[in-house]
Formats: C-alpha cells, structure tokens, sequence
C-alpha cells in the first residue's frame, strides 16, 4: 500500500528567537516548515505549498528537499521572506511577538498546480481563513481536510474562519483559541460548540499538558512527554500536526484507532521538537528515534485493570 | 487474598463553599473524609484518625460508617469542629480562602491504637508534618507510607517536612507546591530533586491536566477525565489519594503496574468527586459506577502501534 498524498499550505519563515535558553536570530521556522519535516519522518509524498523572498537562504532549501519536501508549490518573489521575532519568558509558559515583517507573504495566494490539488490529505497551517477557503476551492477531493487557527484570526476574520471549519473534518487549536471560539470556558463544551461549527473533530493542544481530541467517538488523551529540558517550544504545535499528519498519511483507513495513533506520533513530533531550536533537533534525528519515542508515550501511558 | 489495612489520618472539618454553582455552607470537608469515603469504593479495612468537636453532625459519622470506614480512631474532643470557608473563581482555577478556625484541630495530637499501629498502608493527609512524623513514629511495619503536603508547610515547617520526606514512600504533592518545595520550575527536575530528599516516588498532581508519577521506573501520565460539567472541585485532590491508596490495598504486590493502575484509581474517584459540592456525588455512587469509569479511563488513553 502506498501511502496517501499529503498537501501542506502555511508560512515558511525566518525567525529570530530569544529566551532562557538564548538568542538565536535568522532560524529557519514557518507553520509549513515544522509540519512537512515533521511528516517526512512517516510519510515520503508531502506537498508544500508556501512563499518566500529573494532573501530565503539556499540551505533552507536544501533541507526541505533533503527530507524528501516536495518544493514544487514553494514560490519565491521578489522581497523578503515573512519573519517573526518573539522572546519567550523564563518558564517558558509564556511569549511576546516583539515584530512581525510579512514581507511577501503579505500578497500570498496559494495557486496549486494539479498534483496538489489531488492531495489525499490536506493540512491548512495557521493562515489567513481567507487564504484556507481559496485552498479548499482548489483541492478536488481529498479523503481528510485539517487547519489550524490562533486568536488572531477569531477576532478578526470570523465569518472566513466559520467558513472553513464548515468545510475541515479536523481542527487544531490551542486551549485558550478554542475557549475564545467557542465562547465558553469548560473544553469538553468548547469542543461541542466548534463540532456544532461544522469541524467533525477537534484536537485542543494544551502545551505541556498534552493534547485532547473529542470526536463522535469520544474524546483521547494524548499527553505531553515530560521533559527534563525545553529550549524552544516555537512550532511544537506545527510539529504535532506535522506527526498527525504524517502517521495519518501512513494508515490504511482514517479510523477513530488511526486519528489516536496519529496524535501520538504528532506528540512525538512535538516533543523532540522543542528539544532544540527551530528546527534543529529534527534534523539530529536519527533512524529508529521516532519509533523509540512512540514505544515511551506507549510507557508513560500503559496501564492494566484490576478487576473489581 | 484479603485486603491491606489502609490507615488515613488528616483532617475532619465542616466546609463552607462558595463559587459559580451557588454556596454550601457547613457541609462535610476534610482531607481524612474524602480520602476515606474515595478509597472505601475499592477496599474495606479503612480506619481513620482525626477530631471533631462536640458540633459535628451525628449525620456524618452515620455517613462515613455507612461507608465501612472504622471511627475508633475519629476523637470528640470539647471544642468546634476545623472550618474552611473558601469560594471558588468563576472558571474554577483559583479558589480564596475567606476563613479558616482550627477550632479543637489545634491541639490534635494523633494517639494510635494497635489496630491503627499495624496499618500496612498509611496516608498522612495535609497536615503539620510535626504531627505526620508522630504518626510515623507510633505505626509499626507498614508496608507503604505516602503523604500529601502544602504551600503552607513548606514555607513554614521545611525541616519538619524534609524530615517526614526522608521516611515515606510516595509524596503527592500539587505543581505549584512541586516547584516550591524543590526550587525549580521544570516538573521532571523537580521531582528528581524531591526524590533526592528521600521519598522514593513523586505523583505530580495537576488538576485537570490528570497527575504524574515519577519514580525509578520512569514517568506514567494519568489524565483527567475531560467533563462538561464540573462544579466543586474542593478535595479532588484528597479523592485521588483515597482512590489511589485503596486501589493499592486491594493489589496483592505494590509493583510499577499496581501503582499505575492505582493513579488511574485515583483520578476515576477526583473525577467523581468534582461533579458536586462537597462529598455528595460520592454518597451517589453506585455498583458500577467505578468499574464503568475505570474503563473510561481505559477508552480516553488506549491507543495501538503501527509498526513503522
């Protein structure tokens, strides 16, 4: 069996990172970049759809392709390439944006050429809805259709948002979006009301603390794995759905069982991902480590009845 | 096989709560209640040690020794009964507390019977540690001791703590306080450094971001039951200890696996505990319902491998 064809549409970006841990300026990061080299490490077909500038450096670029990123639908205009400053606070639980240069990702309109458009699963990154929509136009028919949001978008462009969750069998979203969305504090209602939008399911991230998904077949606990160190938790959310993705591009059926495993391995995906920064520890990681790590959320989760 | 003797000692008090599903006053409270009632839905050789004062309902003795607990131990001395008036923020994530009277818990001093002395668990709930060394003192050979603590303590009696720390098994102790007690802020350095004071093991208690163990075999993650409804969460803390403690006095061997299987125990009771003010929802439970939620436990973690 083959496994099925992956689109991924977000940002490619550069960062500029400061926090406990240090400054690193110029980082490779992005919503699209986080979530395609955290596929490739369980599925080979994935399709990046983004835009940079003039700027983007070269070994970016080598590394996508690297991990076997097909790089077909990453444009390159004339301008810069979007960047993002943010300090992180001590603990690390909290962040600042310092600046936001959207350079040419300001004019970005994902135009996707036929391979794309026949992408079995589709994963929209934490972009504007409006732009999410005009990918959903384009697509033909894809078996799975997930995004992601953040605050911004939710007070900004709600009625786009309401649009596509009408149209996505699966949204990501962190705990404090999805109580803003929803407009109620309790999670367990929370996620009603977003399914009661249209999404068939919802995967509410809540750091380290792990992730919940409530679906009509319940709801799964995927925890966080603890971690002695955290040097940099940009794009932990981006490598989680990267996983999911991936794993979900992996197996045969997108049954309730798989849309588990998959949140494991997008916890996996996330937990080597803060390890380092940007995306540095993903690309230390060698052949088995991913398959070890699974086997120790399968560990730290594992427990046997005792009969009453 | 019969059941280990489980010896609570804490606190009896009458509670007076206030929050966003109305007020209660002068209902049953305590850490030795919750602990005991919790743990006597999975075992029966329960006793429990702790005072009342001369104005505590006849109705709650009746109520705990329905439930099997043995009160040889429960002193009425001349005196109020301990009070804690709290009220509770409209998300239920922080609580005030408005009023404590210690009343005759003042000048408890736990005096053990034989019976009490050769308890083969002990859970010292929070109190003075002053008082949890005396117990330590009086109890024979038990085969497990585990202890709850609070930011009170340890900013006030450390070396008292330290010293009941150097002589139990298991410490159950909340984030926030985790961090306190040993300095730093990550929970995986923190509970090495509280296992390096001498408890062999540390569960990590989270609220509704389940709890974590931590011992020689590693980490296990046991979640909270994700509910839409949750309206007191006074001594869920206090049930997951009875839960978890009776689970293990019902276990023939103290294992790895009997511990996690007693966290899980544990969290079935605090999520039970919660959906009503005070012990109410307990006092409802039916045969069943444990078993029942146990295997909701089961469905919100199982997931299975794909070989990759």
């Amino acid at each position: 069996m083959t496994d099925k064809r992956l689109l991924v549409v977000g940002s490619v970006a550069l960062d500029d990172l400061d926090g406990p841990f240090g400054r690193r300026p110029d980082v490779l990061g992005g919503s699209a970049c986080y979530i395609s080299v955290s596929a490739s490490f369980l599925t080979k077909d994935i399709r990046l759809v983004g835009v940079v500038g003039e700027d983007f450096p070269r070994e970016h670029v080598d590394f996508l392709r690297e991990r076997g990123v097909d790089l077909a639908g990453l444009e390159v205009q004339a301008g810069k390439t979007f960047r993002w400053r943010g300090r992180y606070s001590e603990t690390l639980e909290s962040r600042d944006t310092l600046d936001t240069q959207l350079g040419v990702f300001a004019d970005f309109r994902p135009r996707l050429d036929d391979a794309q458009r026949d992408a079995d699963l589709v994963f929209l990154g934490n972009i504007d809805p409006v732009l999410q929509l005009d990918v959903l136009e384009q697509v033909r028919r894809p078996k799975l259709v997930a995004c992601d949001t953040m605050n911004f978008w939710i007070t900004r462009k709600l009625d786009d948002l309401r649009a596509v969750l009408e149209r996505v069998d699966i949204l990501l979203i962190n705990d404090e979006e999805a109580r803003q969305l929803a407009g109620v504090h309790n999670l367990v209602r929370a996620a009603d009301a977003i399914r009661m939008m249209g999404a068939k399911a919802v995967i509410v991230k809540r750091g380290d603390s792990g992730a919940l998904l409530f679906h009509e077949s319940g709801a799964f606990a995927a925890p966080a794995l603890p971690l002695a160190e955290v040097v940099d938790p940009t794009g932990a959310g981006d490598s989680f759905a990267g996983g999911f993705m991936g794993s979900l591009a992996r197996s045969a059926e997108l049954t309730p069982d798989a849309i588990r495993r998959a949140m494991i391995y997008g916890s996996v995906l996330a937990s080597f991902s803060v390890e380092d920064f940007s995306l540095d520890r993903l690309r230390r990681l060698g052949p088995g480590d991913v398959a070890a790590r699974f086997r120790a959320f399968y560990d730290l989760t594992h427990f046997e009845h005792l009969d009453l």
